[in-house]
């Protein structure tokens, strides 16, 4: 079996650790919590530790802490040369620290604690310094995901990018609907099956060939009615630049 | 069985006819076109009539055409009295002609020719002036879907606004997400899941609850980063007004 240690307790740390439990190869062998209120808790079974001087010898340190504690720790981990990865989308490889073997397994999804996800269809992107750590790093990958890509830090941080438009931008659109439906005693199930249809057909056929709407047929009267409607003046500002966006695409085809 | 005649032969049209064709009550006993054209495609089998003069008597005549070409083809119908709906989420009722009795059917989903959709998932907004026909058109809903809401002008308005920021606008985002992926030579496939577990997460869970990323957790640092990368001004402009949004929607709660 390839030993792991998880160093993190937060989703990522959580959804890692369940995501291992189904692979045939790897084991998890700890979790180094800062937490210790953690204690009771369960989820992490027997493996939980609170010290870096308990670290256990493993063939890879997974580090899913917040960006900014990255470097923090990987300062602090009491040994050399083996491979230290974080999962960072956005964090350099080089904020790991140069005494141990430096990688990057970024699992890219959006995780919460109490949603059951299916790992193997979670892209896993790779990135490391040494050939023979992505044997080993690709190994573990392919035990967990289907999907797993080589990606360097350039890509790796275009690739965040784009999340943040398609995950964090798309969902605070949704809130905008939620909060326009709630305004109006409309129930916001009512949005539901077109916002997974969206969703599937911007994956099934192209998001370019899906796009409808006012925007793309330059129905002004539509655009200016929706604006006057619009008393909120972020959401005004969204729909101005977005339309703005949509329209200037058209034009370059 | 309740008949109906469908006038228009697009996207909606074409879905609506093959929704019906399910219905154990309702029989389509004709399908109006104005393009000649259609006539060799065999998609609305003998169904299909070219003439106003042709059309036959039916329970209920459902205009599915572009929003600025219901008030003509209303003021067109050759008979009074009958009902007449049409199917659009931005125009009023009172576009029809006032010598028939009035009302809306609108299926709130974005539908495109080559796409499968179940129809019992499809929620369908009525509205109508009179109470009789509230009865049959409640019928005709339900016949193809579980989902029937009884939404005014006002409401349909602010929904379909819902729908233009939750659809058209997470499009638009999507398809941001494949410009950046393509121009960096990372496969859009990359961001599938993504797609797909955020949708459902938002219907799942609220949007509010759901949302991540830097702007809600104030993380300027790569706000900045990613502004620093962002080349098309279209972009940066949705990404300023979307962050804006996000970060002023933190400070009201």
């Amino acid at each position: 079996m390839i030993k792991i240690v998880i160093i993190g307790s937060g989703n990522v740390a959580h959804h890692m650790f369940e995501a291992f439990r189904n692979s045939p190869i790897v084991e998890v062998i700890q979790v180094l919590a800062r937490n210790k209120k953690l204690k009771n808790s369960d989820f992490f079974e027997d493996k939980m530790i609170f010290n870096f001087s308990d670290l256990a010898e493993a063939d890879l340190y997974l580090i899913a802490v917040s960006d900014n504690a990255i470097s923090n720790i990987a300062s602090q981990l009491p040994f050399e040369n083996r491979l230290v990865v974080h999962t960072s989308g956005a964090a350099d490889l080089a904020i790991l620290n140069s005494k141990n073997r430096k990688g990057v397994f970024y699992p890219l999804q959006t995780f919460s604690k109490n949603r059951k996800i299916d790992y193997d269809q979670i892209p896993i992107c790779l990135e490391y310094e040494q050939e023979n750590d992505f044997v080993l790093l690709t190994k573990v990958a392919h035990s967990i995901s289907n999907q797993v890509f080589k990606i360097n830090y350039e890509q790796r941080k275009k690739l965040h990018l784009s999340a943040v438009f398609v995950n964090n931008f798309t969902n605070h659109l949704y809130q905008i609907g939620e909060e326009i439906c709630l305004e109006n005693n409309i129930p916001f199930e009512i949005l539901n099956a077109l916002i997974l249809e969206t969703a599937k057909k911007a994956v099934r056929l192209s998001p370019k060939a899906a796009q409808t709407g006012p925007a793309v047929r330059n129905d002004t009267q539509t655009i200016e009615a929706h604006l006057s409607i619009l008393n909120n003046e972020n959401q005004k500002s969204i729909y101005q630049s977005i339309t703005q966006s949509i329209q200037n695409n058209v034009k370059k085809l």
